[in-house]
């Protein structure tokens, strides 16, 4: 049994790491921490827990007793993830960071889109970039991973194979993403209020969101990226548009996303563009395409989990890789589609 | 035109008032107070005011200023609201108070229920009870108003008649009520992100709500009461249970809901029992019941929207009648459905 | 007051039309009709009528009838509308129609789009497009108007200004629009069973809905139109992509949008882009614009209520306005917001 | 592995047994049947299925095509599936029936609450009511289950232990429950499309829904029984009223909650009352209880997931104890709360 550590246990993604590990056959929660919740039951803060975690307690932050564990996750803002992160890793530790601060390859576009110096740049170089899709055999014996975030994975997954094959113009993708609000995490604030989101949408960050650098590094576009919240709790739809290069077709595209064929978790359903309902509750990605012939433009549609996918359930997933299980175990491939 | 003050109008009573009285064709807002958002732009708070209030702003808190006004909403809470109140009507200004800080007859029943001593028992004596259906004759010549809420106005429009004719037995009444989480306000606080409500439904303060104390001095009845959190933003059903009078039936019931014939805003409908969307957006009041012979209990169920029949729209129907308006002037008498 | 007959009045628009005029000062629902429901009391349907319309009941379809109003508007389906309202337009009876029969210039267009011949060729040309913002006094004579839909009223705003101002190339545009599910009306469909639409979000007809022909039409741009459904009932956001003209910048953008200044419903706020709680509930549009220089594209977001901008607002605006009565009469300047 | 069939697999809960089952260790679908869908692909349905059954289609209904599985799930309308089950059990074959046909002691009691003959009395007898809490020992040994649905389960976990104990009067339990709108199925029907649904909530079937009875045999308690629907997916809450015996207290009903000490699916919360989001997304029950010292009432709400506990996950459960497994295979301790 992996012993698995979660640090910032007590936000939503720390609470799907603990909900999905609960049915992992090959790993277990031994130590969840939160500096605002120390001492609390994590019953008492989810209680949903209760039967599978019953009086288990946060713990205090405390990197000496993470150490312990065969593997960490942190759930921790940018910036504050990468020192603790660091001192995780010099000990020794595998760890797996969902924050941003490990996912660039390029220290220099890390500081200008987080406005920061990055405190551990020896480490930045070794961390992998933990999209399994794309980067499978250098998971398998990383001991940092930068887990990508939800725009991102659901936007590299459905353009980095499109601009690789040659099939669309890298300097054309616009992606207008819309998120259910557990993305924008556990919070108190009036924008967050059932009241303000219930019956809402609305466009925010367009054009100035961080997670476009990001995007453009892992895919190689130039990217006009647009972000909108949803009135949903789970998932994540990007609709992309982009000019098909001369010559090229929508059999080209399809073509170019065959190189999903074999992955357990990404499923290309080419003319039928998939909903978010596919995709949520579960690890999976869908992706579907259409062309225009008037515009010579391809849409794509792309759909994620941004809780699983999007965060835990790929973390996990980076998890499996690491240690040689099953890459699916513990895993949902059915969503709850209800 | 009446010149309407609203102290404490950044909230969602406060909104709904400004929103209900742009289409009032008596009556005017000139001043709208805010302590936590003074200087503040309405239309930047509530971009959707803009159209009707373009650049006014909310003004600092300030009784002289208030005091100018024809007549003043105060949306503060509850033990703020007497004091300011207090100054307002001594100062001759007519006001319409929403908090329940001068809804009680029973000065010993506010103290014990808010655990706070009462600042104006002299006032509170002379306070007129907002309820029109039960006390439109007294509001007509009344100086101070306690505007009843949500809760208690769905509750008691539909228990009162029942008790006063002698129906049902005032001992046995159940209060099992649903309300919109608009009717938490506009709070910065993680039990209402929308991540914690959306999907969810929970019962809350069972037995323990503040408002039973002021359901039983208005029906008489001694009330179990039970509040529920809907995923909803409007509104509020009530389902109501309680023994028939040895010898009573439905029909009896029905009778007793004729008082409301001629009201312009209750609805009887027998045995068709309302639904929330008949009511929301509305300030109409829907109540239906039935019977069930094997344990002799009526049922009845009562709707209301809780931000207009249940508070804002209620105290422009008080207005309305304590300045000589057509009643129904500036309050829509049909709800949005959809 | 003017004497208002409705067609089709069982559906949403239909139903949209008698809330809305319930409280207009000028004209009065005298005739309701519908097929399905003949005979039937409207609050039996739409319970919240009944404080409005009382027992009215939906008349059965009979142009004779409906001739005898001052104007009748017909909410009735692609095709079907073209013949009933030529007959009510022979008989002198001024027409609104909501339906796509009256929409187009071009008769071709109309017919390639609906793949169908058009019934009244001869009238079509003397329709008038019943977008007040752009054809106002050709409105004031009209005898029958063409009542544009929810998705082009809120492209064309959006688009219109800035193509005929050179500002954007007209061959770039991009419509990303999101849409309440009361779009897609009254119906007994699986698809719109709550179950499959709450928390779910899809993209549909994306390039081959009918809007686009349209929409196109309005605006002389070569339109990619990708419609999707958002689990809410009211509004739609259209995110709109497309590349400034040489030399062009966002302050030539800003300058487009100046003619809506004096405009009531239509509302230009410039960089804070619009959300959907700010436009339903109202008849108004409100759009924003940002611009991003390392594409040197224009993002536009432009937001209404399908069901009273979008629909049975506008077609009220559209009366108000050929009658010669204020054109705001009847018609909310300020949404719901909760 | 257990070879598994399911009739009426198109519904709900025929596609939750699927998404279940995926992930079951012991068992496995190879037949998955539906009159109205056969020769369609599962995944064309629900395309969430994708990943875990591929191009799996639904077959005709073929009772001896299921009768070689190891056990049928039978999700079909009540009346109609007591004839296929029993042909299916008279092959031998073990069934666990969905519907209401097996679930009742009394076979008048059905009859009158179904309002027709049963067509297999012979069968009814012999059958097992499939809640294991309270009839473990008899599921072990079944060949034919009735698995109660989402009311029941709900309701009987909650009241039977306070009758059997007798710390409640049995003749004055209300049930005022609530229900997401999965428990309506898959329907074509407007009165659950979306737009009549989200933003709604109401009581039907008041007194004289076809489930009391079970509840009052299961029990032995009178019940008022009050369904209501809610804007959400899934989940129910039953509120619950009810006399205390004299001289009984709380500490009495936490003892008679005991007996569920070592239950893996149902947790006593005692004072703090459960919310739907604690059991949303697992097979878990929720029970809380709080006491009213002016009306001597005990007042219990109940949770479950409609569609698990209340349904499929309660079948799977019934199948693994059949079958010898571990009891919670493949079903979830954790709901998904978000």
């Amino acid at each position: 049994m992996i012993k698995v550590g979660i640090i910032g246990a007590n936000g939503y993604t720390g609470f799907e790491l603990m909900r999905l590990l609960a049915s992992h056959g090959g790993a277990r929660v031994v130590y969840a921490s939160s500096r605002s919740m120390a001492g609390k039951c994590v019953a008492e803060v989810y209680p949903t827990l209760y039967g599978a975690y019953g009086d288990m307690t946060y713990a205090d932050v405390d990197t000496d007793k993470a150490a312990e564990c065969d593997v960490v996750f942190a759930c921790l803002p940018h910036g504050e993830s990468a020192e603790i992160c660091g001192r995780l890793a010099d000990a020794g530790t595998k760890v797996i960071d969902l924050s941003a601060d490990f996912r660039y390859d390029d220290p220099e576009l890390y500081e200008s889109t987080y406005k920061k110096e990055h405190p551990r740049r020896d480490l930045l170089e070794k961390a992998v970039y933990g999209l399994p899709e794309i980067n499978r055999d250098k998971i398998r014996g990383a001991r940092l991973i930068g887990n990508p975030g939800c725009y991102v994975t659901a936007s590299v997954l459905a353009v980095r194979p499109l601009v690789q094959s040659g099939v669309i113009n890298p300097r054309t993708v616009i992606i207008d993403a819309k998120s259910g609000v557990s993305g924008a995490g556990r919070k108190a604030d009036v924008a967050y209020n059932a009241n303000e989101v219930l019956g809402n949408f609305k466009a925010y960050s367009v054009s100035t969101h961080r997670h476009t650098t990001e995007i453009e590094e892992k895919t190689g576009a130039v990217v006009t990226f647009s972000p909108h919240l949803l009135p949903v709790k789970r998932g994540i739809l990007a609709t992309i548009y982009c000019d098909l290069m001369p010559g090229k077709t929508i059999e080209d595209a399809d073509g170019a996303f065959a190189v999903y064929e074999n992955e357990p978790f990404v499923h290309y359903t080419a003319r039928r563009l998939p909903e978010i309902k596919w995709a949520a509750g579960s690890n999976c990605c869908y992706i579907g395409a259409i062309s225009e012939q008037k515009t010579n433009r391809l849409i794509v549609v792309s759909c994620i989990d941004n809780l699983i996918k999007g965060a835990s359930g790929q973390a996990i997933q980076n998890m499996n890789v690491m240690f040689g299980l099953s890459e699916t175990e513990g895993l949902p491939l059915v969503g709850t589609h209800l």
